[in-house]
């Protein structure tokens, strides 16, 4: 597993700290089981009591909590920030079996890397880049001229279509559709193009098209059963939780985070470091850095207060027949 | 096809009955079609009309609904309950061809049952075990050292990744993703755990983990294209509608029914029996036997009279105009 | 690729058109790159500058946009009429290999057409039909008597279970499972029929039902990560966005279009041209022609009056306080 200082940990996770630096954070774990160079997080308010029992060596929280832990990452979304970091730490895990499985088709003017593993039963079309030390898993469909890059993990039955392309380091969960489209490619257009250190969970579909490359940045995370439109372009560090559904053309800024279940319209801008709430549906573009929510989603805060003014309706269905009951009295 | 009295059929869905419990249920169909010694049900109230006409031994029927016929079952949710029923007649329905098909990777440390069929083009890793009778189907992926229980279907294309555990008679259709996980599984313990009578719907994602295991409880029944978290617990007997997200380290207690596309937050604990409706997002726990609703999910009946309040505005502006034409009148 | 003149692309698109219908339309293109001969669309309002400057012989216009461009196509959404007229130009696009993989199973009971193109790993069980020039990528299982028409693509690991039928000139992306199902079909009876022409995306999940079959109807075309019930009847030409879920035993008129993850109630039937609108849930009829939105869907004008009504309550609140002081006042 590797290692990193609370420093370069935090670099690569894009969010400030708090404290000693130079520490070194060996892995990941629960605030329960964590020890001594470990780091853990605070996400929900019931878990803040057990911060001062706590053995991990540095705690992600939210940025606004009141603590006196050090040294602490500061995130507005502890929980997803934690979830990188244990990507991080992990990701490395791989066993390297090597070698092609009899089983395979791969057709022979397909580009081979080194220590390779395909699996059987895994198809690799005319003109395929298969880069060093990829591991493809039973089941997995690689279309004619689609490139994989090198330690990427494709697991069971992920499809790649055509000329898709697939970045470093890349771990694709059993499922994963890349580049659905009727249209064959363009000579040197990719329908797709995954860049490094992507991550997709399990059944997640990304769209492909001929014109303009559905584009996924580097380090973008994406939970399982997303959808993401053609000609879309996610920025680098993007965090998509389960089941959002995005639209054609588009575009996320650097680090954006779209929570559970959130649909965003064809052809919106959101931009970097923006956070979308669950299940909104984001009908324009987001301005960087703005927390939004709702149906249509809107600045967060308004929407806690529209929500909040809808709750204080029966207090002012009851003023109102007091006026009204007043003013006859008045009358009278 | 099994047979059950009514009673012993109300026990195994946990809904009470009015009527004579001792009579024969043979099978079940729909209201129009049901036939003498068939359960049929009534959810829709356009159906109520023909309750006189129909000739089904026993009706599942709303708890509330004023009706003369028995037996009938009465529940909060007459659809799901039926479709329980449906199960129960139908998941026997099993054929059993046999044999391992030569186009299969078995490896040879893998614990093979009796009597079990492994259809072509099936990979059975390292350390894996297949109960007895159980039926794999085309292009189905077992990983290393996970275990397959008795009388199993595992339609075409599911993957099982390493370490996990699905129950006896479970059922999994086709292309349902249990345990992606980038972190190889401690020796003893399985990201996943899907215990007995168990079904999923198709291209089902159940995400693992390898601190504490994602376990879903004996009998639950999920829907197509649902994601369930890292570290979750599904109590006994809960249904799960389709493209329900269940965030990670939640905890249903048994017969919690979640309608469909339902987001549930991580870390949130949801009361046995309780119910919540279409499209809610559970942001807080949910007592048990409690209906819940909306965005963020509350009471029903709360949900229902703030959408009741919403509807009575237009009113209420006029009322606040008319208050203010008094108001000045009075004055001058 | 296919030649329509603007009328009869028209035809097949179900929407009018203004100026000469008689002009060739050789190609879809977007605004900026398309060129005469080719006919392009404006959805997103900010996209009305670039109408002067374009060089497309027609476009796809918002029914109700005022300008002077001719011929224009209108539409009430004009977006998914473009994604339409793109998949008429390009379906056709299809290369045929022809022939059959030693690696695929095959049984010998299976009627095979002309020129069909079967990759490696593909099952086709007993009784089943494949149509001529059909081409089924790797790893494509299909079921025990089920009816795969002429002219079909089935993308890698599609799932066609026992006795299910898809029509003539259908395409279904990667991982769709078409019939998921624990009852055996009666003889006579499929599970599932998918009409001619239908498109269905990736990851797409058709249930099955031995009692009364969902049917698909001709044209539909259904985005990635949808889910259908049993016993649902879609007509034809209806657009269903993705991740909807439908329910069991719904009716859908002709050319109803639903966008992205809509869910509809179990039983409900939404009327011929109906339209409804992101993130709605239908829990009754929705007459044809008209357009819904909400949770629970209703009348967009009326949903949208009702969000104007719970945005002017800031407003209401300071006028009753105002009301309130003014009524002090007059006493005092």
């Amino acid at each position: 597993m590797p290692k990193f200082t609370l420093q370069e940990l935090c670099e690569k996770l894009g969010e400030p700290f708090e404290g000693d630096g130079s520490i070194q954070i060996m892995g990941v774990a629960e605030i329960d089981s964590a020890k001594e160079g470990e780091i853990s997080f605070v996400a929900n308010p019931k878990y803040v009591a057990k911060i001062p029992i706590c053995r991990a060596s540095a705690l992600i929280v939210h940025k606004d909590l009141d603590t006196d832990f050090r040294p602490v990452i500061r995130s507005s979304n502890p929980y997803l920030t934690f979830t990188q970091a244990l990507y991080l730490f992990h990701k490395d895990q791989r066993k390297l079996s090597g070698g092609i499985h009899p089983s395979c088709h791969v057709d022979p003017s397909v580009q081979l890397g080194e220590d390779i593993t395909i699996m059987p039963h895994v198809i690799v079309e005319r003109g395929a880049v298969i880069g060093d030390r990829s591991i493809l898993y039973p089941g997995v469909f690689v279309g004619e001229g689609a490139v994989i890059g090198n330690d990427v993990t494709l697991y069971p039955n992920v499809s790649i279509y055509a000329g898709c392309r697939v970045g470093d380091q890349s771990i694709l969960h059993a499922g994963c559709r890349i580049g659905p489209i009727n249209i064959q490619p363009a000579a040197e257009k990719p329908p797709v193009v995954l860049n490094d250190d992507v991550e997709l969970g399990a059944n997640v579909v990304i769209s492909g098209q001929s014109e303009s490359p559905t584009v996924i940045g580097q380090g973008v995370k994406i939970d399982n059963l997303v959808q993401i439109g053609a000609g879309t372009q996610v920025g680098p560090h993007c965090i998509i939780v389960a089941q959002v559904a995005i639209g054609d053309h588009v575009t996320l800024g650097e680090r954006v985070t779209i929570a559970g279940q959130v649909v965003v319209s064809p052809g919106v801008t959101i931009g970097e470091k923006a956070q979308v709430g669950a299940k909104s549906v984001v009908m324009d573009d987001i301005p960087p850095c703005a927390v939004f929510w709702g149906v249509p989603a809107q600045a967060f805060s308004k929407e806690k207060r529209l929500k909040a003014n809808i709750a204080r309706l029966p207090k002012m269905f009851d003023k109102i027949q007091h006026i009204e009951d007043h003013l006859s009295e008045l009358e009278s």
